[in-house]
């Protein structure tokens, strides 16, 4: 008899108003699947970041198949797990894990492929030549990843803190191999997007408790494409100026719905319409900024 | 916005065959419910049972609603709890823990309360003067305690352990008041049956593993009423040669539903349908009766 119920939850800080629990329930309805996704906040339970393998022990004891992992624990999961897929790996951050039949537990991320597949999705013919992003975060890793991954030629990455931009572009250099990407300071924003074929946002800039723009609408022209990291709102004011000067742009929707899609796939082996989940994350990020 | 999600599991050894999630999850279903019912299962993980408190902890930071607890964590969880219902109390032995809104982890035990429904149930009219109870264990135990609640005069406990039956003697009429129980040893049973008005089987003997009658057939006679406790199968040769001689009997299929049927009230605060359960159930034993 094929498996037919699966458990599941999310371990991370301040994961309230997470759609990760409605996007997976409501697909696995949709395939007529018993599935449960539970929110596990260690903010909420008062659980220090480090006891996270304890909790990943325990999901596995008391039958869970899967788990998300987000912020701060995506590089703390790490030593508690049996083996990573080559993403997670090459990233040194875990979002997903699978208990698999035997009992290993395997750490993956879905953020890299997300991104990667909501880029080749809703971008797929601009010209990846020259990329600049800003933002060398936990999202912006998972994202230069995803962007090199895609066949991106160079990748220079601009954060307000230049050790941490030299840092991933060393990460990035050493996987992909030397020359792919490069660090950079804000103060070059413009000469750098003067020559480039797009950008990658990867700040909290733009978010409804950080609003407005990450850099000068000025610097923004015509020839590029922008791609967001941003989803709520989904429609950021970047990408609204963007859009208004006629750049192609892409939404932070499509990384959060892609790496839902996988970690479903991950986690249950079967196949989610990602159109439909699309489609589910719209309705209900519709309803988040409808007024209260 | 009512909770309609619960998840929920049973703690135990060796509780593979349980038909625990089955019942729970139909009935669940019926009423539109996501529900799940996960087997944690201590002697498959190799967790001593010591360790229940442990898996009890975990179990509330990972969002589970509440747990059924069987063999061998029934006495073993109630340090780890918050409180307890006056059965589990009285009993010293838990099967259901309910995690409550504000974080209390309550015991309850509906072997007591489910094997009293059942009772009132099937046997509504009999007497309970004079009540023999076959078995001192911990099913032994709680069923006493059911008797006695639904108001039998006087059970007498009989056990191939004399200890054993005196220290439940003890217990209940600690509880219930002196003289309501007496313990007495197997070769007083025949006298003991003679006068009784009927008799509670709490052993193992009639389970597919142990085969056979708990007593000679010629201490049944049809004045005396049979209520079994042994559910696998249904019809135990207990039951069958009670049944031949006419005398009034009850399964102990009852039990197993009527102690799934309160759970399933305490963990949602919603009124299962218990006829439904009881078909479910017939129907769940049949299949598992039926040749390979």
């Amino acid at each position: 008899m094929p498996k037919d119920s699966y458990l599941v939850g999310l371990i991370g800080s301040g994961i309230g108003p997470s759609l990760s629990p409605a996007l997976h329930e409501r697909e696995a309805d949709r395939q007529g699947l018993r599935y449960l996704y539970r929110l596990i906040d260690i903010e909420v339970l008062g659980v220090p970041p480090q006891r996270v393998g304890d909790l990943v022990r325990a999901a596995r004891e008391l039958g869970f198949d899967g788990l998300n992992i987000t912020h701060p624990c995506k590089q703390l999961v790490i030593e508690h797990l049996d083996a990573l897929s080559p993403q997670a790996e090459a990233l040194g951050a875990v979002n997903t894990v699978v208990f698999e039949d035997g009992g290993r537990a395997v750490g993956h991320n879905t953020d890299v492929t997300g991104f990667a597949a909501s880029f080749a999705r809703g971008l797929p013919d601009v010209s990846l030549e020259r990329v600049v992003q800003l933002g060398a975060g936990g999202a912006g890793a998972a994202v230069a990843h995803a962007t090199l991954t895609l066949g991106a030629e160079r990748v220079t990455v601009v954060d307000a803190m230049p050790e941490r931009a030299a840092d991933l572009a060393d990460t990035l250099n050493r996987h992909f191999g030397r020359g792919r990407a490069a660090a950079a300071s804000p103060d070059r924003l413009a000469g750098l997007l003067g020559a480039a074929d797009g950008i990658v946002h990867a700040t909290p800039t733009g978010m409804a408790a950080h609003p407005g723009l990450p850099f000068p609408a000025e610097l923004l022209h015509p020839g590029l494409w922008v791609a967001e990291v941003v989803y709520r709102p989904l429609e950021t004011e970047l990408l609204r100026t963007a859009r208004a000067l006629g750049c192609a742009t892409l939404d932070g929707g499509g990384m959060a719905v892609f790496q839902a899609v996988d970690a479903f796939r991950l986690f249950t082996g079967r196949e989610p319409d990602s159109a439909r989940m699309l489609a589910e994350f719209a309705a209900l990020t519709d309803v988040m900024a409808a007024p209260q």
